[in-house]
């Protein structure tokens, strides 16, 4: 071997970039399965759904009594009544299952007095009183964790709740260190003048565990050409990425050059840092191989510079930053005086500004810990925040996650959740914050610049066209995009067989139909209140017209928990939940896009993946949909 | 047991205070000894001294020729010279050993020529002409690392340069997790009606070990008295923590409060959070004891409030946050064009400002990745940064701990090391960012409020007094604190046996003795300037008066590898490098402390440090220093 002085002085960005685009196609990493409470920091391979529903069966959310409310009619202060124990109603503690034949609880505080054989109460209660319906916190076959997410404790409690007991993750990124270097001894020996001690294995090895990887130490090989190109044909054999370590001296670099262009390709040999310039980029045997030079801190640092960014891709990770940020709240947070309150919320970037959207804030609720990306402390003193009101939040989630993240305020859809997951698959990061409020909240969402889109579905009574005029109204002289996402079918959702046997919406109005309705401003509402007026009916013949959930799902868990006999809702809701259904129609569900955010980076990929036929036949397989213009944009 | 629905509403700040108090005295962390490639991420559990220096041998620094710089004089460009190789020049690597004999190395790129037998030169060499002396990097004796630090990757490489490599650690905190509740099941259970599943165990068995502690979960523990307190005793005799979980209906919490003010003592039982109300603080048998709410939400959120300042107490550790900020930087930073440069720095917090100070930037220097809170990227096409501009710091330390550091700019005292240690063994985070750049650069640090305090050495000629008059010169107008810190006895420094005899300052005008001097600005240099003018002395006269180092410890290095004959420095440099001296005298070495940050926390922390008897100990235990009016202000 010569000595080579000459290096090449590459920008170690554009090494990196030649690197990753090289290695992007066939790098690809591998799954295994692996037991949930084991997999603390692992990354997930796949989408894990829930395999139960969680609580799994109605359940008190209160110390008291179980009662049935039909026996609570005409109950007043002028007319309070005793309900038998052991018949009428039977104590329960929070959490325990709802007794055979109740359908609410009332709570200790509620009861005037307490007798030897009943409890007196001087209010009515409503069917479903302070019952944790199934499926409240996770609903079966829900989105748990997306891909290529880092698993937390929180997430490892909200698997074990939703029955998953092993989970796919990527296989931790194998890296060989080869120490290398006739001087080099291990850390025991007795060192003599002109020998180094190896500390950079360790170091190295160090560094893979803390980026997610399995490093394993190979033996100090001498600079002899066919020892080094033995170690290093046996790290290609068995490891995912080579790293040799070249002696102190300079030059050593020159026999990683070589070895590495003789049995795969050199990319690059020389980048312009310092220090840590005659690095060795290139592959061995299809295995991705860096020389980093010996010393200490070149060692460290080209490491940091290239090794990081392979160990994390074999994972689907980015780097990690801030812990905290200020962000607007994006909703009227109320709390009581006396504690101070932790409220979960998702956050996201519009503009400059932060968003932050408070999350479900009961106790009982896992999944808000996993769909958090930040808390929200209000101290004890406080009554709470004011919409619009910057706040601190603490995160969950690293910030670099978050900036890719698209804010979407507006009608819920279960396509959003795969759309999400589609993106976050691709690109390592991404992925959409969705706050379920109805269509017309959403616009408003828009109005306010709190959201970067906006998913809705109102149906204009006059013209029966979709969206167009809503946005005219609410939005004058904004500049909106309108892309359809999907055409759905609406349905009536009743129980499994359909007992009641309901057909129509008249069928609504037979005695002891128990009616669920959505909340105004809803898309569904808003299709509910034109089909009653089409048919001559009026709310005031539905049982339940004014009990309102927020989302399909939510429609569809009443139905299934037997807290409602029938709701208006998506196909694929009913399905989700095993329920049967009668279709009405089809709608369109549009997502609004304010035309300053189409440049964006993570909206052109979020457009393209809707526009993909992978995510598509997704969309196909959940069941009433129809995808003839998806990612198709409206004059 | 009866219900009992009244809990106390303390704030929780308040609990975890009252809880902290009373364990802070008896829950003492206790240590082991392991393997420094074990050790990522442990706590030291003392300060980390070296054991050898790295290098342990002079070293060339660069490819080339290592030759006697006495061959080389009178060499010049009309003159040039060939030496014989392998007699008058060898050829050496990076990292050799300096052959016997040789004292200097010549680049391969200053060589005119390359012939058969010899090499042409056409310029002389001065002697350790890059060279790494003994200890360039870490010198014997040395602290490596302070008590009370995670230990990173680059660590463990500087202990293992260091010759360490079994290091004292902070034993993992034990961790006993009860989950009890006639309702709970384990994860592989078939649930029924009515059953909850034990997620709770593994997301807090998780969230400890992120803390660093050991977790063990105990079998699930039905609501029975007794049984309930058989596995809480049974915690108490082998865990440092208990951790009782109650099951999922209120007032279970009772139990536990119950049991622990019957075999310990109880001091909380319900704070004013929300989610989380119902926990309990207590001890069982001397171990700090929590009872955290079944709730998944209000057992994450009281673990984190709880459970995580106490398994962080054990090892002596704070709370993380934020990995970058923007600093002002203290020193030009020069850089060459055409690489991306990344250099070490220290930061600290004065008043407002975020200040970095740029560290040694050899690629061989190990400690200064030890040393360094963050790294300053100097980019391709941009030559440095100028002193005050404000740069971005990529952050190795948490932010807490750096917001509690104290910045000392000024001369150079190994008590200031001790000092740093004694400040971390105390509260946890503390210590000192100290940048060694003399006594007079130190007094215009904190003129340009770069700097908490200078370290200053500074004899006025004219008085005989140290510091007040340099004070009133280069601060006018402004408040200085002047306390002492020790009086240190000023030697000359010598090789083992004193071969030369060295015994006064006339002796250094012998033929053949070679100096090496302080740099201008320095204390050291001060007093030598008077001392030979004292004395009727010239700087012509004294053969290497120009060669300067930074440090006492560089003189000492200078010396112990026989770079030099003689320096002058402090006496514990000397003995710290086992190396003879001569006393010539004693100085006052004092701190110089803007009165405006004598009220800070952390100024206070060290004062009282420094009049605390264990610090003045280990200062004497050093050699060389007197105590007498250490802590004293001088009016």
């Amino acid at each position: 071997m010569e000595r080579q002085i000459y290096l090449e002085n590459t920008a170690w960005q554009e090494g990196l970039k030649l690197m990753m685009d090289k290695l992007a196609g066939r790098c690809l990493p591998q799954n295994e399965s692996i037991d949930v409470r084991l997999a603390l920091h692992r990354i997930t391979g796949a989408i894990v759904r829930a395999k139960k529903s969680s609580p799994h069966f109605a359940a008190s959310a209160m110390d008291g009594y179980a009662v049935r409310a039909k026996d609570t009619h005409g109950i007043s202060e002028r007319e309070p009544r005793w309900l038998e124990l052991g018949v009428q109603a039977i104590q329960v503690d929070t959490g325990d299952p709802l007794p055979e034949g109740m359908d609410a609880v009332v709570m200790l505080e509620d009861v005037l007095e307490l007798g030897e054989k009943g409890i007196l109460l001087q209010a009515p209660i409503v069917p479903w009183n302070h019952v944790r319906p199934v499926g409240e916190d996770i609903v079966e076959g829900e989105v748990l964790l997306p891909i290529h997410h880092r698993i937390r404790p929180q997430d490892q409690g909200a698997l074990l709740a939703a029955g998953v007991i092993e989970v796919e993750v990527r296989c931790k990124p194998k890296v060989g260190i080869l120490p290398t270097g006739d001087e080099i001894r291990p850390v025991e020996a007795d060192l003599q003048v002109g020998d180094i001690v190896d500390s950079n294995s360790t170091v190295l090895a160090s560094l893979v565990e803390e980026w997610g990887g399995s490093a394993t130490i190979w033996p100090i090989t001498p600079d002899k050409q066919e020892q080094l190109e033995a170690a290093i044909l046996q790290m290609a054999a068995s490891q995912d990425i080579l790293v040799i370590i070249a002696g102190s001296s300079q030059g050593r670099d020159d026999y990683t050059s070589h070895l590495v262009g003789k049995h795969g390709t050199l990319y690059l040999h020389g980048v312009a840092i310092k220090p840590g310039k005659p690095v060795v980029l290139g592959e061995v045997q299809d295995k991705p191989a860096i020389g980093v030079p010996g010393y200490p801190v070149s060692a460290y640092l080209t490491a940091h510079l290239f090794l990081e960014p392979w160990v994390k891709h074999y994972q689907g990770l980015g780097k990690d930053t801030q812990t905290s940020l200020d962000a607007v709240i994006s909703k009227k947070v109320f709390s009581s005086l006396g504690s101070e309150e932790f409220v979960r919320v998702k956050v996201g970037k519009v503009g400059e500004r932060w968003v932050a959207a408070p999350l479900s804030r009961g106790a009982g609720v896992t999944m808000s810990l996993v769909r958090a990306d930040g808390m929200l402390r209000v101290p004890r003193l406080q009554e709470g925040f004011h919409e619009g009101e910057t706040v601190p939040i603490e995160l969950l989630r690293p910030v670099s996650e978050l900036e890719e993240t698209l804010v979407c305020i507006g009608s819920h859809d279960l396509t959003l959740d795969v759309l999400s997951s589609h993106m976050k698959a691709r690109g390592g990061y991404g992925g959409i914050a969705s706050a379920h409020v109805g269509s017309l909240a959403g616009i408003l969402s828009l109005r306010k610049e709190e959201a970067h889109f906006a998913g809705i579905h109102l149906l204009d009574p006059e013209t029966g066209e979709y969206n167009h005029a809503y946005l005219k109204r609410f939005l004058p002289g904004r500049d909106i995009a309108l892309m359809n996402l999907v055409y759905r079918t609406q349905v009536l959702i009743v129980p499994k067989g359909n007992p009641l046997n309901i057909k129509t919406l008249a069928d609504f109005t037979k005695p002891g139909v128990r009616f669920i309705n959505r909340q105004g401003g809803s898309g569904t509402r808003v299709l509910f209140d034109f089909l009653l007026q089409q048919q001559g009916l009026s709310k005031e013949q539905i049982l339940g017209y004014e009990r309102e959930e927020f989302t399909h799902l939510a429609v569809a868990i009443a139905v299934a928990s037997g807290a409602a006999d029938v709701g208006l809702g998506i196909q694929s809701a009913a399905e989700a939940l095993g329920l049967d259904y009668v279709v009405i129609g089809e709608e369109r569900y549009d997502l609004a896009i304010p035309r300053e955010y189409l440049e964006e980076p993570r909206m052109k990929a979020m457009i393209s993946v809707i526009q993909s036929k992978a995510f598509q036949e997704d969309v196909l397989a959940l069941g009433g949909y129809d995808v003839r213009e998806t990612g198709v944009f409206y004059a």
